[in-house]
């Protein structure tokens, strides 16, 4: 049986919700980017840390922080915290079974055997279709809203793994939402990760 | 419902067999690779064609038959090989429910809206034992064996549908045959390909 379930996840495609329902079914906590992020930010990426320790000089711009750019100990704001959610990931995994979605937790989680590496995609018209309807309209094009996301995911996933972000061989699943469903997708995630 | 499942995979995956067991489940028609290069040899492929028409140029070797780099009316051996494969698949879509393992066949029959597309992988360890189980050993080492033949693969792919081979969104459904088995990867193709 694999304890931990990530779930990496073209924009759009609905992997964040189908992660929620495979919590919800196998009873285990949910944990995505942003809430990791925040812990991250609890634990070790305190304002007074930054105040006392941050070097105001340009860096990489790759989350919009107000503090972006700034360094600590000579490594870039962006780094850090990408150490600290590693950290926190690590930790996360230490306490249980739990599904987590998105931060290259597939990856971070890799010398463990107890985890099972999902990703979830779908076509652009189904996605541009989904993510107006679950964010609403804005001034740019869904498809180009798909296009950038898209590509920052792959770029940090290259940047921090070293890997190609979806091929297949990178997971014991794929699935394409627009064929399975979300409760589908959720439906047989959960039923595998329980079997193998 | 899902009438034709096309399988593309890594080298010493296990596809091929997984391919067969998913035809005899669903009790419908099998081919591979080298059937369907027979079946279009036979039809379109004859060696009088070639003698009639044959130009001794060189050209570009893709497989290892006696006349690569040979033309028929301009075209290369190869590339004329792959309009009569192509041809042969789209004629084999037409005669019903079947598995068809290799050959481009998830690209080929794109525009068919009852065609479910598999990909199979496995770690480089995993296939490494088990080219050497089905095929036995040779003078070269098995990761390179199974490097050439991914490579071969992939640019084969690349070339004749300008894709990537073996990312996850050209595929409904991937799996790793070393964490579901040979035998759970083609009982859930077989199911969930009835169920989509």
């Amino acid at each position: 049986m694999k304890k931990i379930i990530t779930i990496s996840r073209e924009f759009g495609s609905g992997g964040r919700s189908i992660g929620k329902l495979v919590a919800e079914k196998l009873g285990v906590s949910y944990y995505d980017g942003e809430l990791i992020e925040i812990l991250a930010e609890e634990t070790g990426f305190s304002k007074e840390y930054i105040e006392q320790n941050g070097e105001y000089s340009p860096g990489n711009s790759r989350f919009s922080y107000a503090f972006v750019g700034r360094n600590i100990d000579g490594m870039s704001i962006t780094d850090y915290l990408w150490f600290e959610q590693q950290k926190k990931i690590l930790e996360i995994a230490e306490k249980g079974p739990c599904v987590i979605v998105g931060r290259c937790a597939d990856y971070i989680l890799r010398e463990r055997n107890d985890v099972f590496n999902v990703f979830i995609h779908a076509p652009v018209a189904e996605r541009a279709k989904r993510i107006v309807e679950v964010y609403g309209e804005t001034d740019v094009a869904p498809e180009k809203r798909l296009r950038e996301k898209d590509r920052k995911r792959a770029v940090n996933y290259k940047y921090y793994t070293d890997e190609e972000w979806g091929r297949a061989k990178q997971y014991h699943l794929t699935l394409d939402s627009s064929v399975f469903g979300i409760e589908g997708c959720a439906q047989l995630i959960a039923e595998l990760s329980q079997k193998v």
